[in-house]
């Protein structure tokens, strides 16, 4: 929102936990099941942060569904076990664990690492008189605070010193069994305790069910919504017209049974996702709308600069990104700056957003490239959306596993014409020689005609009459009246094949609380009261309608408003009007409306703008077209201020 | 959508076959797993029935959230056990199946006898000449389709007809035990094997999982959102500054494990659902809108209607249905008709909606009052939405559980002034007197003084100096220094209680496919030709862009459209126009835009009514406006036809 009035929003430094009070006692969010002691990992959204969701979710289907129109699913949570036997899940979709050997506490085991390596090195700035910032914080599994690991002024040597601070830079990197290399060699234990780990164990994170009332179908439910995706694909190419490229998009609940999860929105065991499946040809990964996105600039970590154990940034327009080989291919720049984009749009700070580009260890063995979008926070730099090329993997694990083709067939507009060699067969008199043997017989020949030298071996020796075949310890002998080489033109008028995804995937939940942060400030000149400057468009509330007397001269407004789909608040209580914009501030709401016994009196209305305080006044009608145009984006507040008589706090009343 | 061409949708009867393979094909939803087999009662929705759904819920939010000013919330799935074992669902959410003697096959009691019972009825008409359009199938657990159950012409005596009709007329109404009764006394059997079936046992219909590494935590996911509110209470309590009625609202996944899942969307194990929990003082459950919808005109089944074994319909207004007692209080009464109001408003056919009111045995034994909101298809009367006076229930036993006051407290104006006598102990002397046994004595002396003429005895005795208590087998003496009995005034200036709940529930897959079934016609010259006439606030996709040549001159158009949140698709194909448009018919797209080589010349449009298949034709800026105008409800297609010419199938290209 433009403002005429520059209003100071770093005054005062971030304070987390202020922030954190407020979206708790304004019912942002809350632990879910906190009356009966709540559990780790799950969270209720109250009003505003339910509205300030469904708002990032009505941009988010607006930015992505509506503006490259994708195909929108919304699939089954429940999912029966051969689909995430096929997907790898079953065998893969781990983490780490780590007992404390004495205690059997279960600790996630990169977190461990982490944590201990993060406050050695706290230790040792602060022997070396230099000030951190780092967290240095280590999940547990059952309990819901986050233990702090206590720094020890510690000079570490210079080597050690970078030996952590790549160890850190790629900890993404490690296997299991490596972190438990590293829980050794750098005498890392439960820091709780001061006992030793255990062995780095896998466990799986998804939740097991079973369906019907048999017991007989174990299930899970999904822990992303991509597999709904890539099971329709068919349906979805035929949706398409049978032509590719295409998106399809889906907005949904997923669920990870995390060992570890964090306080706060950033790592829960339930939560929405927004996950888009790009099927693209393999072969032209171009994307028709690339022009309109390659100047945008964004901040990238390209591996090699992680690899070296560095995390400097680099500022590069999408389209060099693209055309040096810094992002792989056309499509995967498209989305990320279209990320850029929508995150922009929604309110997070340019300044405190990079793209990381996943180290080659750290991605799956078929992607062939990924960048995640990460976030700086209080907690260091978070990733919120994953952006990944993964080829062909997933549709080809589910062909396999159902016979299903999940390919497209395009017609060549210039059929193919190649030549080559093919064997023909008397089936009758093959039949009638070869009787039982013949499957193994005929085999053994196409084996041989896909092999061009052999193939050329076998057609000579045919052409003297005969030639012998083992197969199996046994000798056949073939005649010309069996089989015959014949050279031949292969037209080939159409081309199957299986189409690579391109995969950006959200999480909202964090998103939300990243945006949270970034809009946070406190008032110059009181540290105490907090604004949350939201953008218009994910405000929860649009507008607070403050009555200071009767109800009836703002009730036609209401109504107006609330027909348009805007969602206004009246806020009759007893408070004082200060508190009342107060409280309002704190839930982002950019306008307020006051009406009072002078408002009645002279039908008129004040127009109060949150972040400055502004307020002004004017007829009943003209405040109520004008708030109606602010909403909707048709005019800015500067703009209202021509309009409109700044308003004084004295209103005349003879 | 208003059409100045009168247009016969009931020419041809309604083919349910032809509409759902319709609804496959163009991939409104379909078997989730198909590749994999399928799973019953598990569906996805593809592009078409995603938007239609996102759609009906942004109206529900208009219509309900934003109009009352509901706080919304979005709570979590995954519920620990002791929230269903507190609300009753762990002890009692279940149906009755029953397994056949020697197969084992499972049914679901209450649709086994339902079918074999209406195939009778079916066979006794059939025997007596009569038609009959009931449908008489029985669901089976694990597979997908549906058993019919051969209706045998056979007349049954006039008496038994009348005893099918009315246990079919109350089949809610019965028990397990009791099911098991009809199927002895009828000899029902598995229509499928003729064996006979096993005594009903309770199936638990929640799916089980567990949270946490450690596997110690047993979960649910909830098969209603109903709890998430209840459990937010006291937040939601706060947030509407400790006032109410207020109302809390939710749309989310729920789950349940069904035992037989039916064809379609009619009996799924996961769905969206749409819940608002009303909370209101149980001594005043008026409501303040009340006046607003009096007037609304509803169909309505009481109870003692069905009762009598019968089904007569009754057209009442809200406001004489509350008056006269037939629904219990103005805030369920207000609610039916704003469930009527908003089911019209998407689609649904006045003429086939009823609200039947629960039986007596039907309804939990807290309930007070229950209306459930019945929508007529295919296959019969479906309850689509559910509108009850929980009472108390709910919040009292999470409050007994967890001990949390889930209560309201409100500052009286005129306190409430009471006399009465009162116990007053001496501390000191009672402790030094009875020691270890002071507990019980003083306990004894407190169940004495809530019962008023005990305490009159002892008041009386103690006048004389002492009196003496008998507890636990012991007998203790009290004298006039230990305690005394004061006539005390008592001034009582607020007043605490326990909330109770409306509550209104949405099945939103099941609308859904009733607003499919209702929609459904095809054209009077075309059989095989099918149109959803979905009203424009829901239709998937608004407008479909045809262009016959270069894509240019639309482009301006579909951006515009985009911009505006506006879901156009472009079917720029090879099919025949007539075939394009025949598809987006079948989709329920309410407008087309074609371009083809002669509008490019002369830089028009031309634009296609579905329903009446009218066309217009305009400049590009001019059909552009009123396509716009169209959409957001701005304009009629009667006014379009006055501002545009016909367009007669003919361009004039010089």
């Amino acid at each position: 929102m433009s403002s005429s009035i520059a209003v100071n929003k770093t005054a005062h430094p971030f304070n987390k936990q202020q922030l954190e009070s407020v979206l708790t006692q304004r019912f942002f969010y809350a632990p879910a099941f906190e009356i009966y002691g709540g559990v780790a990992g799950l969270y209720d959204y109250g009003p505003p942060g339910s509205a300030l969701q469904a708002n990032i979710i009505a941009e988010w289907r607006k930015h992505f569904i509506i503006e490259d129109s994708m195909l929108e699913l919304d699939t089954t949570v429940m999912t029966p076990a051969p689909v995430f036997e096929a997907s790898g899940h079953v065998a893969r979709f781990a983490d780490w664990m780590v007992k404390d050997a004495k205690t059997g506490e279960v600790l996630r085991a990169d977190h461990l690492v982490k944590g201990v390596l993060e406050a050695r090195l706290v230790g040792d700035r602060e022997a070396r008189g230099e000030k951190s910032v780092a967290d240095t914080s280590v999940d547990d599994g059952e309990k819901k605070k986050k233990k702090k690991v206590k720094a020890i002024a510690t000079r570490l040597p210079d080597e050690t010193v970078h030996l952590y601070e790549s160890i850190l830079a790629q900890l993404d990197n490690y296997s299991g069994p490596e972190l438990g290399l590293l829980c050794k060699e750098h005498k890392i234990t439960n820091p709780d305790t001061g006992n030793e780990v255990s062995e780095p164990q896998a466990f799986n994170l998804m939740f097991g069910s079973s369906i019907g009332p048999t017991g007989q179908h174990p299930g899970y439910l999904r822990p992303e919504t991509a597999q709904g995706h890539f099971l329709n694909f068919s349906r979805l190419l035929d949706f398409n017209y049978n032509r590719i490229p295409f998106a399809s998009a889906q907005i949904g609940r997923s669920f990870r049974n995390e060992i570890s999860p964090r306080a706060g929105l950033l790592r829960v065991r339930e939560f929405t996702m927004a996950e888009i499946e790009h099927f693209v040809d393999p072969l032209d990964k171009s994307h028709e709308k690339f022009h309109l996105i390659k100047d945008v600039t964004i901040c990238v970590l390209p591996r090699e600069t992680q690899a070296e154990g560095k995390t400097d940034l680099t500022s590069i327009k999408v389209g060099e990104a693209v055309s040096t080989g810094i992002i792989a291919n056309e499509t995967l720049g498209y989305f990320v700056a279209r990320i850029h984009q929508f995150l922009l749009k929604i309110g997070i700070d340019e300044n405190r957003l990079r793209f990381r580009q996943h180290m080659s260890n750290e991605m799956a063995h078929y992607a062939t490239d990924c960048w995640d979008a990460e976030i700086y926070s209080s907690v260091g730099w978070i990733e919120c959306i994953g952006c990944a090329d993964r080829a062909a993997y997933d549709l080809t694990v589910h062909m396999q596993k159902t016979g299903k083709p999940l390919v497209v067939r395009q017609s060549l507009k210039d059929p193919i014409i190649s030549e080559k060699d093919v064997v023909e067969f008397n089936n009758k008199i093959m039949g009638k020689t070869f009787g039982k043997d013949l499957k193994f017989v005929t085999e053994a020949v196409k084996d041989i005609e896909a092999d061009e030298p052999r193939l050329a071996r076998f057609k000579n020796e045919l052409a003297q009459g005969s030639t012998t075949l083992k197969v199996n310890g046994q000798e056949f002998k073939l005649t010309t009246d069996m089989v015959s080489v014949k050279h031949t033109v292969i037209k080939q008028t159409t081309r199957e094949f299986t189409p690579n995804v391109i995969e950006p995937s959200f999480g909202l939940g964090r998103i939300l609380y990243m945006l949270l942060e970034h809009s946070w400030w406190t008032r110059e000149d009181d540290q105490q009261r907090g604004v949350l400057s939201l953008p218009m468009a994910v405000a929860p509330i649009k507008v607070l309608i403050v009555p200071l007397s009767a109800k009836e001269e703002f009730q036609p407004l209401v109504q107006e408003l609330r027909a348009e789909g805007v969602l206004c608040r009246v806020d009759d209580s007893t408070a004082s009007i200060g508190k009342r914009y107060a409280r309002n501030d704190e839930l982002g709401t950019p306008f307020g409306i006051t009406v009072d016994f002078a408002s009645i009196k002279n039908r008129t209305l004040t127009l109060r703008e949150r972040d400055t305080t502004r307020q002004l006044i004017g007829t009943v009608e003209d405040v109520t077209s004008i708030v109606c145009a602010l909403i909707k984006g048709d005019m800015t507040w500067s703009q209202a201020e021509g309009r409109l008589d700044v308003y004084d706090g004295v209103q005349a009343v003879e």
